[in-house]
């Protein structure tokens, strides 16, 4: 199985899959394609057919693309690991607040955008941004409140996956976040599986 | 069960879920919600956390939102239906089309808004929106080749569900479309779940 990714400094959508795949101790195969290069493109494009990362290569040789299709299929390929919740209710939960970041927080995507080792606090904080981030803390509020954590489902699953770099952003812009924001981004932040990521991104740092 | 879904006339994303209970036969109570009324955010926050529809409420009273996680939560409730490919690879594929349904081609969705009973051919062609549309006949050449047809995997399933609201669009807006693509979406128009919608927007048509 190969992981196809971005950098890892800012290609969040990549450090979803990668992070869930690390956390579960899966192995894989990572090939890291630079973005922004005159031929990211072209690069990506022989892997995935969207011309996106991340992508998934199965050992038959099949490509998976879209970071929640990643999550899903890894999820359907490794039953024995509860990478969603076991519970049917907090399944749909899971699956909707995942979805929800999946299409949604366009604003804070753009205004803030993931760049793992810059450090900007203050900046970004439209008016726009402070509602999806208004939107986020009463998910994770919510998630956190049912389950009693530490992560949103209770142990760490694709919801937390899916969430992680807004963590990212919120470590890097520092907005006023609740006291429950605070703490579940540093848990999420101490996770071995993200601070392998975060030392790559070091590593690849621009 | 229950469905909360917008106008029918331009609800695009009210649209998959609805379409996929009724093409499947499965029983579900409706409640629809006018979109752009003084009250229609407080409406939909009575039942989605989100303040978005569709929202889906269990027997349980369970609110799953997101029309991707709502048609993931239907698969898994009712496992005797092809909802999803049944072949492991091909359900990946369909997952990964529909998840960049799911949070891509912004720009057709601005410039092509779906309105279901409007005749405009030749408006909204931005050149961003023509290259959504590309993608998109890319996708439906490679899945329908691959598969055979009718459909994307060759019985209706969610991937066709999630692309509906597309031909919608096209219809209205009639671009430049291949053979294989005016032909896909003539199927899916005259499917009686796509018909049964396409009539209740008629009804309600402002
Ligand atoms: N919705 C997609 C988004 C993927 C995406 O936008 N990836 C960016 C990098 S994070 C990309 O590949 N951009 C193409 C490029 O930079 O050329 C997913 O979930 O995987
Ligand atoms: N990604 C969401 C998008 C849902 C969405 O944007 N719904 C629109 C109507 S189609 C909505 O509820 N808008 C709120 C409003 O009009 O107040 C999904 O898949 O369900």
């Amino acid at each position: 199985m190969k992981l196809v990714i971005g950098d890892k400094f800012n290609s969040s959508w990549s450090m979803r899959p990668w992070i869930l795949l690390k956390h579960f101790g899966i192995p894989f195969e990572e090939t890291l394609i630079r973005l922004g290069q005159p031929d990211t493109k072209s690069k990506i494009l022989e892997v995935s057919p969207s011309g996106k990362v991340p992508c998934l290569v199965t050992d038959a040789g099949d490509a998976v693309w879209e970071s929640l299709a990643i999550a899903e299929t890894i999820a359907e390929m490794h039953p024995w690991h509860a990478m969603w919740p076991r519970e049917a209710a907090a399944r749909a939960r899971a699956r909707s607040v995942s979805a929800e970041m999946h299409a949604g927080f366009a604003d804070l995507r753009q205004n803030m955008p993931m760049e793992i080792t810059t450090h900007a606090p203050g900046t970004g904080a439209t008016p726009d941004v402070l509602a999806n981030i208004a939107r986020i803390e009463a998910i994770w509020a919510e998630c956190l409140g049912k389950s009693g954590g530490p992560f949103l489902f209770g142990e760490f699953c694709i919801a937390d996956a899916m969430f992680a770099p807004v963590v990212m952003r919120f470590n890097t812009y520092a907005p006023k976040l609740s006291a429950t924001s605070l703490e579940y981004g540093k848990r999420i932040t101490a996770l071995p599986a993200v601070a392998a990521w975060i030392d790559g991104a070091r590593e690849g740092a621009r």
